[in-house]
């Protein structure tokens, strides 16, 4: 079965659509690297490439994107809404099929070392691939941002950077690191009352006591109760799980599922994994998907 | 979303391991043609070849081991267990993926055009290809098999074939035809009470009153109570509509599907069918699908 890696760096440059183009010339200059998505965004100043491929040409791609945003971005000159720290702020990588957490993790070290020795910039190991337990949220490792990073890199141990000098230059400093997929999905209720939304959101979520990757809101849309969620690891929080429990957390205060649905992207295992729950197909093997034989 | 034609010719010979190697090293010259599987049977002298691939190399892959088995098989020496009429005796399109049932029933007109006029032999269509009702079972127009037909082919009108001449030569003739894709699929019970199973496939089963792509049959399987099914158009009946017909029947007799089983290979059309109806995901696009951008 194909390896499939997904990789979705930030650049801190959401305004100058001829630097934009660079990066993403840059990454897709890689055989292999599919491009899926390009958001900027001009308050931000900050634009989110996704693109996916196998892991070879994905850390090459990447390698290439943060070579070209050392270049053309200055975070000296840099402002905008979104908290950042360099020219690539963070590059994430995700298992989506094939791929392990550990081999993330591995391309994350392989990659922070080139960005180290290669560009000269400060790398900081986070989310799976961090070094230390206080480095894995992101915002803790962006913490003072490119100015306050740039004034304390030097004489603060806590700052020491992974790989690269103990100095920021005009490229800041990048977090590189390996999560899981993050799936956008939401439930609606045959109700126009919120708080029952609430209330179920509050039995699902992790933060109240709820499934260990499961983010959750009530709110209403278009004046129908809603179930706003992130599912950050559905390899360990299954899909029909969260499903399940908020139709059964709902039947408790008289509510149906009305529909659901996915915002973006879907890697194809979390929906085989469903199917296979629901129609109790043991020994299933993802091979036994006809299209997959034709990608082995 | 990449285009994807199954294709299953049957040939008379299962016993000559040249002439078998011959035939499918004929289909796979064609690139884009890809071999999912090859199944020879020697009391049945028969060989059943499943490859895949977009629908024109799958078109010119079927008439490359047509016209192999054509050199090579002479149905005049050829016997074995399994009706029979030609050295390549059918060969069925089957719409996997961005394809209609009207493209693969285009495909088996083509193909049998030619087959007529290159290969100068008599081709039937049949299955969703036929020309005339009597010819959409294949045993309806296999009757009398290659002896038979030599015999009438010339004088009786009802033999007349749609492409090619009307004499059998060593070759025999040729079915060619469309159908939709076949999922094996199987249900157990938590009970060694064959006679549930058995109700339960009355009940579904198309010939008994049930679901119209449905047949089914009640066995027990190392003492466990099985519904065994074969579900010839996914799309038109559902596998989750079987399975939940299965499940409440069962009820009714006091028995839970304990779990159950794929046959082989399924699109993953029915997979996702299957996840958006019980995740209730209105509105899902199999583009969502990250694996299906990068086949795009």
């Amino acid at each position: 079965m194909q390896q499939i890696v997904e990789c979705v760096p930030n650049f801190s440059e959401g305004r100058r659509p001829e630097v934009i183009d660079a990066i993403v010339a840059g990454i897709l200059s890689v055989p292999g690297a599919h491009l899926l998505d390009v958001q900027s965004d001009a308050d931000h100043n900050r634009t989110v490439v996704t693109f996916v491929g196998q892991p070879e040409p994905v850390l090459e791609a990447a390698f290439e994107g943060a070579r070209i945003a050392a270049r053309l971005i200055d975070m000296a000159q840099h402002s905008g809404e979104h908290p950042r720290m360099g020219a690539t702020d963070v590059i994430p990588f995700i298992p989506v099929r094939g791929v392990t957490m550990d081999d993330c993790v591995q391309l994350a070290g392989r990659l922070g070392q080139r960005m180290g020795q290669e560009l000269d910039i400060p790398v900081y190991l986070y989310g799976q691939a961090a070094s230390r337990p206080e480095r894995t949220n992101l915002p803790d490792v962006r913490r003072g941002e490119f100015e306050g990073i740039r004034d304390s890199i030097g004489s603060d141990p806590a700052r020491d950077p992974d790989f690269g000098p103990r100095r920021l230059g005009s490229a800041g400093a990048t977090a590189v690191g390996a999560r899981a997929f993050l799936i956008a999905f939401n439930v609606y209720l045959n109700s126009d009352n919120v708080e029952i939304a609430r209330k179920i959101a509050k039995t699902v979520r992790h933060s109240s006591g709820g499934l260990r990757f499961v983010q959750a809101m009530g709110v209403l849309v278009d004046g129908q109760a809603q179930v706003s969620m992130n599912l950050t690891d559905f390899n360990k929080t299954a899909l029909h799980v969260v499903v399940e429990l908020v139709r059964r957390e709902a039947a408790r205060y008289g509510a149906l599922i009305s529909h659901s649905e996915l915002v973006g992207l879907i890697p194809q295992q979390a929906l085989l994994d469903a199917a296979t729950w629901y129609l109790q197909l043991d020994g299933f093997k993802p091979d036994q998907v006809l299209e997959n034989r034709l990608t082995a």
